[in-house]
């Protein structure tokens, strides 16, 4: 983490106000399963990339109150102005400790709408504190993680950099986006704070400035050439593209250096499908034809797809805004529910929130995930209670869709996707590196059917209930309506 | 700031390689003026709220380079994997400190596109590493205080509570949004370390899940209201939001503490006209005519009009992921572009960056900005040169449409723009606190004609340049063409 000793306060308020009232309650200590999930397909795809696990760990080790956390929690007033918080629950939170377990699906997998995500049982206070900095975390990293996908996706076998930093959104913004940018598969980043802390791999050469700095475009070309000629990067487009690319090949034909080597020429403007065929054209003829043609520009998967479709000779994306913001949607929508919490008696009873949708209420248990398999795909997922369990002889009910129902066939496979992570408060689990979190991405993405891998409206991926939750959760709803 | 000592790394690579550039070419120490603008209105608008100055400066301030830093990159490779970059160059940036000039304009001022924001006078190796972090900033937080000022603007005089860290792109997207959404005009936050922080007021109630854990919702209404006596709002909608306001109202009427005061009911669901005017109903026929309604749920400024139009009973608005992500456009286009440099006897040479569109150029020269007004609305902005200056007769040309001209006429009065922040490296500003800057915003978007005002196709506020510094620009650019 690049943060000083305590983020415990990033959280909202009302997570402190119920916190006070379990206290006050004697509550405090009941056991409770909080489960996240989002609901609707971020960019309208069929699939999201789960991120931000290890980030979040990180969060939960580290998150201790501080002094100045209490004194600040102090000075908060109700609207009589008598203090919000008694010192004893103060003194209280400058012991707190996470002391509960965690679940998690691996950065990398493939998640669904309403697949559990990540599974927090924990004494309420503990698990109900948590709530706002593990959503902003894994809701972020996911989108961005996804969108990265898809970006990929689209530029096929080409390299995607990403270049986001300056249009994130805040310092945090860029640091975890690059990497989960990473994780969804770019090659490398601009960024260069986010190579130091994730080892992501770091691109970059020289911005319009740099040939403005200078007399002469040619001028500033040489320059660079000297300074970097293993790595040599030219932007053409400062003045006139294709006089830019005729000066960049003067240049890399007159250097006398050993070793020079001119990797690319970068446009960042004008149309990027006919520049490209006009300046491979140039480089080809004057055996530059493994010069390498490096774009950016506004570009996102949608563009790139097209581009591609017309024959653009770019084959290195700097991909900047749109991935690093998620652009047509900057937010999932991840939300983290109550599902159990135990009695008097120390019983788990099952929790669910009402909707006036049926299929909007969020489902109650102990949740686990079972994803099932065959040749290399993916079939469906099954969500099921780890204390209802999941028999050989299961049926599925889809998540919205009651008609709907699956069931396991011949020669089918399966893996759950909730690993324990945190147990007792420890770390009980073996991070991969981000280089590996990446390759099970790339790889994951593959076990869909082409038929869910597609931008405009790809066939959804069956999500379901196990029968015996799906029943208990229709007599649970049943239930409350009367009340 | 809330980061570990050093961010020096929160920048793009290809700022590092020019920087290389510049002290192995021997001119590092060339003075160059960048200037920070933005190109296109966020969200359709017609006016944008200058924020993160404050942040920009104290990332200046804390700008260095550490040993773990340059033990970073030292182990960056060229392509024959040799060292990128010369360990007398690491050597160099261990002892970096920015030594240069800033100006910017004040927080909370009203800013147009092709305005300068910022400007950065510095040697150019130094302005030019500040690019990428100083972007990242300014364009988050303008972007987000603008997209809270139309959000107030919706809301009219009711209350604004900015909700939305849990959807925040990241940790600082969630705490530079939450100082940002205050500017911007937003009363409060739900998030606490952004309240610790910037002494930003904070609020929050309670989550469904705290409805949730107990057996009945009347015992987690109850017990609320004593833990919470005078700051009590309960959240309704968690099983039926007609039946949960009766609880509450029972509640309230039960409860035997002095000073309890049921401050507002909570709806996060369900249509937000129909049930507030239901539950206003309700509340005034039981004699809760104080009691306020508060309404969450995918708010932006678009639905809040349209509710208040129907007659909404709502007043207190919590905004979360639409305001805290700009959701519609969720990156402000800010470029920091180069306008002039030393030549070797240290005179000024004013750049433009040549684009296909003449509109598009970049504007040559050390700009100030120039807004005039009279009885209190804003009339138009003129950008100048500080060497070539402007006269009492001046005459100003639109940045984008040639054939638009405007002068000053009687009466009108006048501000510059850009004040000094940093001299020689060190501050000379007193930075107000955030409470103050808030109410600038509040006024400055009074100082809009109306017309400008509007969220669908608002009149364009008129940019100039004046008419010496225009002049200037097309010859230089003529020049340019013809080489």
């Amino acid at each position: 983490m690049i943060y000083k000793s305590s983020l415990a306060l990033f959280t909202d308020l009302y997570q402190l106000t119920m916190a006070y009232g379990y206290w006050k309650t004697n509550m405090l200590n009941k056991r409770a399963v909080f489960h996240l999930n989002f609901r609707k397909m971020p960019f309208n795809g069929s699939y999201a990339i789960m991120a931000g696990v290890q980030t979040a760990v990180e969060f939960i080790q580290n998150f201790r109150f501080d002094l100045s956390d209490v004194e600040y929690l102090s000075t908060l007033k109700t609207s009589d102005n008598e203090p919000l918080f008694e010192d004893k629950f103060l003194e209280y939170l400058l012991n707190f400790k996470f002391s509960g377990n965690l679940h998690a699906v691996e950065e990398g997998n493939l998640v669904f709408p309403y697949v559990p995500m990540l599974r927090v049982e924990a004494p309420i206070l503990q698990a109900q504190l948590l709530e706002s900095p593990i959503l902003n975390v894994i809701n972020y990293q996911t989108l961005i993680a996804t969108k990265a996908a898809r970006v990929c996706h689209a530029a096929q076998d080409d390299t995607v950099v990403e270049f986001g930093m300056r249009r994130a959104q805040g310092i945090d913004g860029a640091i975890s986006a690059s990497r989960a940018a990473y994780i969804g598969g770019c090659h490398s980043t601009s960024h260069v704070l986010a190579g130091k802390l994730f080892d992501i791999p770091v691109k970059g050469t020289h911005a319009h400035s740099w040939v403005m700095a200078f007399e002469e475009e040619i001028t500033a070309f040489s320059e660079y050439a000297n300074v970097m000629p293993q790595n040599c990067v030219l932007l053409i487009d400062t003045y006139d593209t294709v006089e830019g690319v005729k000066k960049a090949i003067q240049v890399a034909k007159n250097i006398k250096r050993k070793n020079f080597n001119l990797l690319a020429v970068r446009l960042d403007s004008g149309d990027l499908n006919f520049l490209s065929i006009e300046i491979r054209k140039i480089l080809d003829s004057h055996g530059f034809e493994k010069t390498k043609i490096m774009a950016s520009n506004e570009l996102d998967e949608y563009l790139i797809r097209d581009l591609k479709q017309q024959g653009t000779k770019v084959t290195i994306w700097g991909v900047g805004t749109k991935l690093i913001t998620g652009n047509d949607q900057p937010a999932l929508d991840g939300v983290y529910k109550l599902s159990a919490i135990t009695d008097d008696k120390g019983k788990w009873k099952y929790k669910l929130k009402l909707s006036e949708q049926t299929a909007k209420s969020t489902n109650p248990g102990i949740l686990q995930a079972r994803r099932f398999y065959k040749d290399n795909k993916y079939l469906f997922d099954v969500i099921y209670d780890e204390n209802f369990k999941i028999s050989q002889n299961f049926e599925a009910v889809h998540v919205r869709d009651f008609s709907k129902v699956r069931k396991k066939t011949e020669g089918v496979e399966h893996k759950d996707l909730l690993v324990p992570i945190i147990q007792d408060g420890k770390i009980v689990y073996k991070f991969p590196n981000l280089k590996e979190i990446r390759e099970r991405s790339i790889n994951e993405v593959k076990m869909l059917f082409p038929s869910m891998q597609r931008f405009l409206n790809p066939e959804p991926y069956f999500v379901g209930l196990e029968k015996k939750l799906h029943d208990f959760k229709i007599n649970l709803m049943n239930k409350m309506r009367k009340l």
